[in-house]
């Protein structure tokens, strides 16, 4: 874990406050936003970065809590990742798909390694929603079924497949794409149930999935797309039970699971795969397919893929898989792949994440519910947790979002960069992240629900 | 022009033979690839490259004449551009798309001033395929109506509403989107129209568009989609009034263009937009989208993006844009491409793929077809060439894949690396191509030729 506290490559170069008002100015004319109204935008201008602290070009220094999008999961600039980019970038940047190159094999066979013996091949994409896509993909034409299921709590991605698959709002004005249907999930905090115990949530969703793909018919039905820990629609793990209760339906049913890892993958819930936890997964049931993003490269060169199993890897060895991008197996992008797994092995920093869960995020967070009536829950594992914001206990009903902007102000001004989602504040610092760090933000957090509390 | 004929940055480096056969070893075991049956796959393994060259572990040298996938537009590891990957991966390789950074407003600034007067502001993807997604959706939104109009004879990506609006075989297996159709666009050599003159295949062609418009009904059409030069499909410029044909169309049924400038785009044909091209658009009329990727950062990090209109633009300023990804606005991106189009600009690159093709690729070609029966017809402009390959020349039967298969063998000997689709050799060298590199070229295609000719 030493390497991972030694901070030489922190130093904060000059900066210029002009260039701050420059990236702005530049920003409000010629970018175009995402899931945004452009028109009143008031971006925060970043300068630099370095593991668990951005900054600004006036110097100010901020916590990210946020990991960004929850993808810095090794910190920022790493300086092992950094050089590995530096180096590929003069020798390589790209090749075509088609030819081969060394490090896009040593990043396919770390990924493979990480994920274990039920799995076989990589195909490498761009980012989390194009391997949603292919995942989907390769269960349609394995299967030879073309609907998709999954969750109305979910997020997978903003392209054609990705968006439909999608639970949330985003996909509404986006639904241009036939074959998707979709269920709840188990959600105790807010069954859909009307459950009241984990147990029972757990066999009551798994019930109500069954049901659907009975009743939709299950010769119609390709693949199941979850999310192993759902992310951006709140952090919940599912209970023990549901995601072996998955496996079984879809052997049942000859349906593909797609597990969505970009999010809780690589790190995030303490594992290198979340669904390989003893917590979101006892009975150790294994998916057919695993989406990923994010933490593979903590996003420091944009990549996803898909990790196949052998058998649906086997299914196109004589016949012509239909996908394919420009950029698939991108050289920079393979080197900070093979940098940045080796790195957080040799450091222990998926260790780290399990640890600062168990013993500091987890507590300190839980000790805030004891003091601030609003903290209707805290949830979470790993580096990857959400407090669910409520008026009052007892109703569960979401604060509004007038309380979320509040809060978010309050935490920038203590210099924490926060994540809010709906109703909730998310608790996602890198994985590398410090027991003292997580102090610090604890105290931020303490004092934002106080002052948000008072005025 | 001095700077791009300087490759001291090409020394090679230290290359071990066994890295090679580990290369392959890895990929054939671990990397599953796109648009292909994996088993009997023997890719081509690159070590690294410069310029116009690419090679192998065992330090043989090939002329890179496929720009990998007509990507690398300013050529392979130029020095500005490895420097600027170099410089912003120390800085900052990645933030959340809802942040503002320098590098990111000066990117998005210098493609809206190549875009021109019509264009305010730039939406980031991560490559091709999504730019495409993001185009659709914004057409979409914008005009309240749901159809997306394409050609057959066409390629615009993988995911989900990009393949569909795709014409080429690709899409048939992966059409799950609805809301899509297509028509034939103008392509005299292989006319769907029964036309003999350029000028009556492209009034055929906009009266099939319009009257299919008319049939399907003009209030459910949201957008056409078109390369302003079909790349993949075998690069045929449109005849002159073609496009301010569809650009009369769009405006007299309320549709919006969408000029796929992937692959057409940066340099390709001699202009930063293939639409701004007094060949391909003699009316000068302005499209209202315009997707890019490839050539824009020459795909040495992924990038794509959309070039949005005024109006497309402002429409998002107080009603939300439902899109976005991870990584878009990416710093790693934005720095290669300020400095790929800087570099572009001050080298003169643009300018020399347009005296590449009128002075040498062009005259070159032709003289090869003068000479070879098999070549029925040479089409392009500036960097951007393809050979259509027939068994007979006054049928135009297009030559079997056997025939393409042992003339890319032929050219590898020869220590060029092809681009070959369906009948035809894409000749497409990157834009900082020498006249002397073409001479060369030209010698081993002519052998090549000669080569399957007489066996
Ligand atoms: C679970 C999940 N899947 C897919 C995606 C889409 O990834 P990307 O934004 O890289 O397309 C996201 C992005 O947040 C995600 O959280
Ligand atoms: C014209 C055109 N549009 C879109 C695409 C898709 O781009 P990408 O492969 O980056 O998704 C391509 C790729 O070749 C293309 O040639």
């Amino acid at each position: 874990m030493t390497d991972t506290m030694n901070r030489s490559h922190t130093t904060q170069p000059d900066l210029d406050p002009a260039d701050g008002a420059r990236a702005l100015e530049l920003d409000r004319q010629y970018v175009f936003h995402s899931w945004s109204a452009q028109g009143a935008l008031a971006p925060f201008v970043i300068a630099g970065a370095a593991g668990c602290d951005v900054w600004t070009y006036d110097g100010e220094r901020y916590l990210d809590f946020s990991s960004q999008l929850v993808n810095t999961n090794i910190g920022h600039s790493h300086p092992k990742v950094v050089a590995a980019i530096q180096h590929q970038a003069a020798e390589l940047a790209t090749v075509a798909p088609a030819h081969a190159n060394l490090v896009r094999g040593e990043a396919a066979r770390r990924i493979v390694e990480k994920a274990g013996p039920g799995f076989a091949k990589v195909f490498f994409t761009n980012g989390g929603a194009d391997a949603i896509e292919n995942a989907i993909r390769m269960a349609r034409l394995t299967t030879r079924k073309h609907k998709v299921l999954s969750t109305f709590r979910s997020y997978h991605g903003n392209t054609g497949a990705a968006i439909a698959a999608t639970g949330d709002w985003r996909r509404m004005p986006n639904e241009y794409a036939w074959g998707h249907l979709r269920v709840f999930g188990p959600f105790l905090y807010r069954s859909e149930f009307h459950a009241t115990t984990e147990q029972e949530e757990c066999q009551r969703a798994l019930q109500h999935l069954e049901r659907t793909i009975q009743a939709e018919g299950p010769d119609t039905i390709a693949a199941i797309v979850l999310e192993s820990v759902p992310g951006t629609a709140g952090i919940f793990s599912p209970p023990a039970g549901y995601l072996a209760g998955v496996r079984a339906i879809c052997d049942r049913y000859g349906i593909v699971w797609i597990a969505d890892e970009v999010m809780a993958g690589f790190g995030r819930t303490g594992e290198w795969f979340a669904w390989q936890g003893e917590a979101v997964n006892p009975e150790g049931v294994v998916p057919d397919l695993i989406a990923f993003a994010k933490g593979v490269n903590s996003g420091y060169v944009p990549v996803g893929g898909v990790v196949i199993s052998p058998d649906i890897a086997a299914a196109f060895d004589e016949r012509v898989f239909p996908g394919g991008l420009t950029y698939s197996g991108h050289p920079l992008a393979m080197a900070s792949i093979v940098a940045s797994i080796d790195a957080m092995t040799d450091e222990g920093i998926v260790e780290n994440a399990k640890m600062i869960g168990e013993k500091h995020l987890g507590p300190g967070l839980r000790a805030l519910a004891e003091k601030h009536e609003m903290i209707g829950e805290v949830r979470g594992l790993g580096v990857f947790w959400a407090l669910d914001l409520v008026t009052d206990r007892a109703t569960r009903e979401p604060v509004p979002a007038a309380v979320i902007g509040k809060l978010k102000a309050e935490l920038m001004k203590r210099h924490v960069l926060p994540f809010a989602a709906d109703n909730r504040i998310h608790v996602v610092p890198p994985c590398i992240v410090t027991p003292e760090e997580v102090e610090r933000a604890l105290v931020a957090y303490d004092e934002a629900f106080a002052a948000v509390a008072a005025g």
